[in-house]
């Protein structure tokens, strides 16, 4: 079973576009506001039925609003996290939320990753996949100027390592080559422009490369987009929000999808916000949404083909040409 | 009489193919290692003549090397700049330069852009154009943990006022329209994720629309080149290097141009750097410097036909519509 939950805004409405344009073969149980997913549901033509526990065998679509104290599309991915940690279900995508008014309500963490962090008790990551380019975040919803203090030579080995693990176990890759971003601008520039390169990023980078991750930088982070652009990486490790994002929905926007790398669970969700401007016109797209799905379903594919461990090392793979930049 | 200083690695190979594929109706003279630029233009057959001084009437392409104790890369910059001022020369194009190399040597600055600067005694802003997007810098070659106290709004009002007067009197745009990216992730989140948007930032936006400037925003870098893609702005004003520069060189690597704004004269630029590993190999590729070759003689075009006021008002033109984002 798949556990979907649809969040805020144009969530809903695209979570029935998209299992409408793209039917499960397995049953999907969708968490959240029982109303308003009902009407979204019947509007695109589909069957379902309310449930009030988590079934151990359901079957078709079914929707289930979760009791709690909390704001219900809170309450909704605690559920679904908890169903996958429990084995009822495989897998959790989610759409957005809005922080913003969460926050207000009571809601404490920066967003759906940290709050399954939180839940599983893990670091997770923050991945983007699913276009041209595939990119894994050191740091995420955090100041700016809080983010070089953030910069360890820790955290961007676990990243890094998380990240290299997931490529090799969930999409298949044999042998996935990464691109470790510098900080700063030209990766520091031999020390000109910044230190974190030589004091936390490169030390990180050796002890990757030891423990048998083709990890490769610090590079440029225009540099290293490129590279993934023309096939020379797998994917980029970036510093911050921006530095990674950025680039990525300049060429990925609606394509990509946000996957939650380093949890005992599996979730993937849309790369967009609640664009509550659009609720209801009908100009929302559920691309993202059946990009989201789609990633679950493959990881579940490459799960069941070849169930290695999601520790086993890559083995580094030569550089093949120089960039003109 | 263009100036061009064809610089480091492989500036001197990619200059001489540009002027081979692009044959310039007005005289050209090269600024640098004669030896070096000599042996390029003749090996793509161009015919070219040594000069010692800055002739009020070349012809043809002519090379001189300036004397001077600095590195001849740096001289031939300065004399460009100083032909430039003096009337003697309409545009300067150059090529890139090894910062590194060059700072070993006794360069004091970040950059051509900060070098020129100092020579004009201007503030000048770093803009990229000739692709999909355009984009001016408010900070660029700075340690990433400088920027957050570098962006005040006098500096955001400065950049996206001296790029606003461009586009109009440099590239003909009536009324140009502006995205102002945010300090942080999500333009700050509503004073969640950092408080520069709102102390710095939107101030500056305030005082550029009452002075007649389409300046919108603060917004999320992800969004902002998304709207420049779509066609809603026409260029994105980015807080610092990698938010500007990552998602331009993932879109636009080769096409783009480097535009240095806010100075008493014109200067393009390649947007690559030296790629020493290319040089002699034939794998350099002269698309950006012909690119730069082109903006140059398209701004003295512009500015001949139409000889307005670099400080007139432009007219704010209403948002169409709202990205799902």
């Amino acid at each position: 079973m798949l556990v979907l939950t649809p969040g805020m805004g144009i969530g809903p409405e695209v979570t029935a576009q998209a299992l409408a344009i793209h039917p499960l073969k397995q049953p999907v149980l969708l968490l959240g506001d029982r109303t308003v997913i009902g009407r979204e549901l019947t509007a695109v033509g589909l069957e379902w039925t309310a449930v009030d526990t988590l079934a151990a065998s359901p079957h078709g679509v079914t929707v289930m609003q979760p009791e709690s104290e909390e704001p219900v599309e809170v309450a909704a991915i605690r559920t679904a996290a908890e169903a996958c940690l429990a084995g009822h279900a495989s897998a959790m995508v989610t759409g957005p939320i809005h922080k913003q008014r969460l926050v207000a309500a009571g809601f404490g963490y920066r967003g759906h990753t940290d709050f399954l962090g939180a839940i599983c008790s893990a670091e997770p990551v923050m991945a983007f996949v699913g276009g041209e380019l595939r990119v894994a975040l050191v740091t995420t919803h955090v100041p700016l100027a809080q983010v070089p203090a953030l910069i360890t030579a820790a955290r961007v080995h676990h990243v890094a390592q998380v990240a290299a693990a997931a490529l090799v176990r969930d999409l298949g890759l044999a042998h996935p080559r990464l691109a470790i971003c510098g900080l700063n601008p030209h990766a520091g520039e031999g020390g000109l422009l910044g230190t974190e390169e030589q004091q936390q990023i490169s030390p990180a980078i050796d002890a990757l490369q030891t423990a048998g991750v083709d990890a490769r930088g610090p590079v440029s982070a225009e540099t290293a987009f490129l590279q993934m652009r023309a096939g020379e990486v797998d994917l980029v490790v970036a510093m911050y929000h921006d530095q990674g994002l950025a680039p990525l929905k300049a060429v990925d926007f609606g394509r990509s999808v946000n996957w939650t790398l380093g949890l005992p669970l599996i979730r993937t969700s849309v790369d967009h916000g609640t664009a509550d401007a659009l609720v209801g016109t009908g100009e929302a797209k559920a691309d993202s949404m059946v990009a989201a799905i789609s990633l679950a379903e493959r990881i579940l594919h490459h799960r069941a083909q070849s169930p290695v461990s999601a520790t086993s090392p890559v083995s580094p793979v030569p550089s093949s040409r120089v960039l003109q930049s």
